[in-house]
């Protein structure tokens, strides 16, 4: 499909690349609406292949929507952006540990001027589609971030890139679960259907309320505690993998695309 | 989703891997029915991160099913394969010309050991679903090969990589045209929904009679032609950008999975 985003909905989209460009770091949780939000991950050029093919091997936490190459920084996605500076925050990773935030990539890319960009489909972009069916989001609704969580479920390694599922977690009302399994299944390019339903300690989850990123969920009765893989798992990759050099955005501080959600419905 | 063959499938898929290993030399639309087929493309190592970036960049033509790593043979889409055997006819390719075809492709592997090899979803798939659905599928009902045209559609390049996107054309009665894209939608891992549906000479194909590959087709009253991507599009950007060496199948002869089509389908 070739879904066109509203001029409303881009200009918004600009302003808000433009206002994380001159320095503002705040996330981005309902900012564009309708447009669709992305991962950043950028490893040297050395890493880019084994990079691709993690993704392409683990596709529901991975969903590459685009790779911005060697020497570029500005996303096809959203014409005039630039990946080094309109982003909200940024972690800057060496050896697999997390170095420092910033919120201007600027220098990272100057350091190393190979670095290959990968936007991975977020989220986001099925929440719409629930909120739109009725399915209540707890977390939006309280102003949180979604919590995620680290697993017992290895990703399919590629060369040197190896790691853990990461998954976000939602709970839905009993009654509307088979519905947010086929909503979020009309999105494969972003996650998808949920990898798993109910019975977190099977997933190798002990604590549903101590979280590894994001803010504590709650449960109400009657809801399920739903999976997604997580767009977070290559981060989670890159600490168990250690390449020499990364950088990522910082949870919750995605990167806004011109594209609206409804182009990733099959 | 986790669908499995049965042991008649399975029985049928080695059988037949194993008859083109040992020099058997047939087209393989029937064969091992119900189970994936695979397009081949191998590319020295130098050359996969910008294979692996074309495939995502133009998923619908080059949806990747497997990549089998430099110094692999084996797919972990039919344990016990070995992909340098396995497939009836091979296309050998130097500086993007078709420098032969063999029934073999060891020496190709011995003579570049750091060849990567891509598996990409193929047609068949979806035939099966539409054949289901009672809707013909001309060249199968005639034993020939289904008609295959170059067109005017560039493809996204990916670093040395550009080409123009190729497409297969099945004759569909105007009346089921409709549900032709809603059952190949359902798969958009091998090719999806068609990329164009009538009006040939606006996608640069002037005489559908005379496809540039596979056999000519047979068009009826009330019947629309209907155009999907087609995995020989890797090929095309082979002579168009002429990597120095590069192994693929031949058209028709394609590799057997054990990996049920249902797999593949939202």
């Amino acid at each position: 499909m070739s879904v066109l985003a509203t001029p409303d909905q881009l200009a918004d989209a600009r302003a808000a690349r433009r206002a994380y460009r001159e320095g503002l770091a705040e996330p981005t949780s309902g900012v564009a609406a309708g447009l669709t939000q992305a991962n950043l991950i950028a490893v040297p050029a050395d890493w880019a292949f084994e990079t691709l093919l993690f993704a392409q091997r683990n596709p529901k936490p991975c969903p590459v929507l685009e790779v911005i190459e060697q020497g570029r920084v500005e996303s096809a996605l959203a014409p005039g952006s630039d990946i080094r500076t309109d982003i909200g925050q940024y972690r800057i990773w060496r050896d697999g540990k997390l170095a420092e935030e910033v919120t201007d990539a600027t220098d990272a890319w100057d350091e190393h001027p190979d670095l290959v960009a990968f936007l991975i489909g977020c989220s986001f972009t099925f929440e719409a589609g629930l909120v739109e069916a009725g399915i209540p989001i707890r977390h939006q609704e309280l102003g949180r971030n979604v919590p995620m969580y680290r697993t017992n479920v290895s990703c399919a390694p590629a060369g040197r890139l190896s790691g853990e599922l990461v998954v976000s977690m939602r709970p839905i009302p009993a009654s509307r679960v088979a519905d947010a399994v086929q909503i979020s299944g009309r999105t494969p390019a972003v996650h998808g259907a949920p990898v798993h339903i109910g019975d977190p300690a099977s997933l190798g989850i002990l604590d549903l309320a101590a979280p590894d990123f994001g803010d504590a969920p709650e449960m109400r009765d009657g809801e399920i505690p739903v999976f997604w893989a997580c767009g977070v798992t290559p981060q989670a990759a890159i600490m168990a993998s250690r390449p020499p050099f990364a950088v990522t955005h910082s949870p919750g501080y995605m990167f806004i695309t011109d594209v609206p959600d409804a182009e990733y419905i099959v």
